[in-house]
């Protein structure tokens, strides 16, 4: 699918849409538009608030009607408060932003989400217009997000849709192989019998150390280093026996 | 586990100190540490973006030194940079949020967050002695964070441990149930009959609409509705043929 264009309903702080545009460039989307926006000149806290999005998701927006969203797009409204129930279908059912990431992912569609108003976020009017109603689950003491981070954490949702490629090098490539992983393990044997941990103990003391390894998937490199202090403290205990 | 703690080094804005304070109420946490902060008073802007956290965690910071956090917790240090691969392991291994997420789960432990300064995050040395590190995963054209967002979406995705209740309700529960969905295609092969929708399409009909309402797991109420819908167009059909 495309990356979803993202929408803000008579945002009135110039900050928040700029937040918005970061996020959106942290990840990979573009396309904002903006519903009865506020001046947003260079000088405003949009741009201060944009970082690098301040070159192009910012000015590039497009002011639209809420009409036209609706006319144009697959519409996702995101609201922190949903009915209870399915008595009342307004704002039931609704998605997580992590099921509307499974759900768009299996469609090709131009898709919009469409956030409202700092104060008050979407009316009941909006809302029964889009086609599909979005919620962040948060704390029932307190599940308002501000717009800006409601906004951030739904971008990041929909990230394995939209970023290509993440900043991040591939860690399971990295991970040790498991020989290198048993190797160490076998040296560990050698290096307790070279110390002499008591004989009825040794079984265990390895054990533990597989279980500990085990869960911390070592890479290569920290395999060799430790293998390398097991060399060391070896010979150490073979240099102490002479 | 206990919710971990949410630390901050040297922040420089009050603005995303109260921004993070949001998140933290938002997200179930609520023990603030700083290190070297700005002044926060009551006028600043970290009351004024921190919503209801104005009441309880923000006011309740603990200002803490580096050092202490070292030495009394489990602690997590959050980049946007990580090293490449396993040859400098300074800032590799490191995990997602998602993955820290799985693992904290699984242990008993007091763990903090800890984030780093709004310009250039943490430093080498301060890296260096976290146990563990954790990186959002973002678009590789443009992956440093906002601290305020950046903190938002690692906290965000802890909320399964720290958050008792959320506010949404439980859809699962409001799912129709199997036999009310099935009651209902029953309905419509009889619907199709009655509209005259020709005998050697009815099959291919049937399992389109089939298809399309499993995708969308209907509510009760749903089916419901529509059943309702196809009792009046069946009462006009037959009505037709008097």
């Amino acid at each position: 699918m495309n990356p979803p264009a993202v929408a803000v309903v008579e945002p009135k702080t110039p900050g928040n849409v700029g937040t918005i545009a970061r996020a959106m460039k942290n990840f990979g989307m573009h396309d904002l538009k903006l519903v009865d926006p506020p001046a947003l000149p260079r000088e405003s806290e949009a741009y201060g608030f944009a970082g690098q999005a301040r070159e192009d998701v910012l000015p590039n927006y497009d002011e639209v009607t809420f009409d036209e969203l609706i006319a144009n797009y697959h519409t996702v409204g995101l609201t922190a408060t949903t009915n209870e129930d399915a008595r009342k279908h307004r704002r039931f059912p609704f998605k997580t932003p992590e099921e509307l990431a499974d759900s768009l992912r299996e469609v090709e569609t131009d898709a919009v989400l469409i956030f409202g108003r700092e104060d008050n976020g979407l009316t009941n009017d909006e809302i029964a217009r889009v086609d599909e109603v979005c919620s962040i689950p948060a704390s029932a003491e307190y599940s308002s997000l501000n717009l800006g981070q409601a906004a951030t954490v739904t971008l990041y949702e929909l990230r394995d849709l939209t970023v290509e490629e993440t900043q991040l090098p591939d860690v399971e490539r990295e991970r040790a192989d498991e020989s290198e992983i048993e190797g160490f393990y076998d040296h560990f044997a050698e290096f307790l019998e070279a110390i002499g941990h008591p004989e009825e103990k040794r079984a265990k003391t390895l054990r533990l150390v597989r279980r500990l390894l085990g869960r911390a998937h070592p890479t290569g490199r920290e395999v060799r280093t430790l293998r390398g202090v097991l060399r060391r403290a070896m010979y150490h205990a073979e240099d102490d026996e002479n």
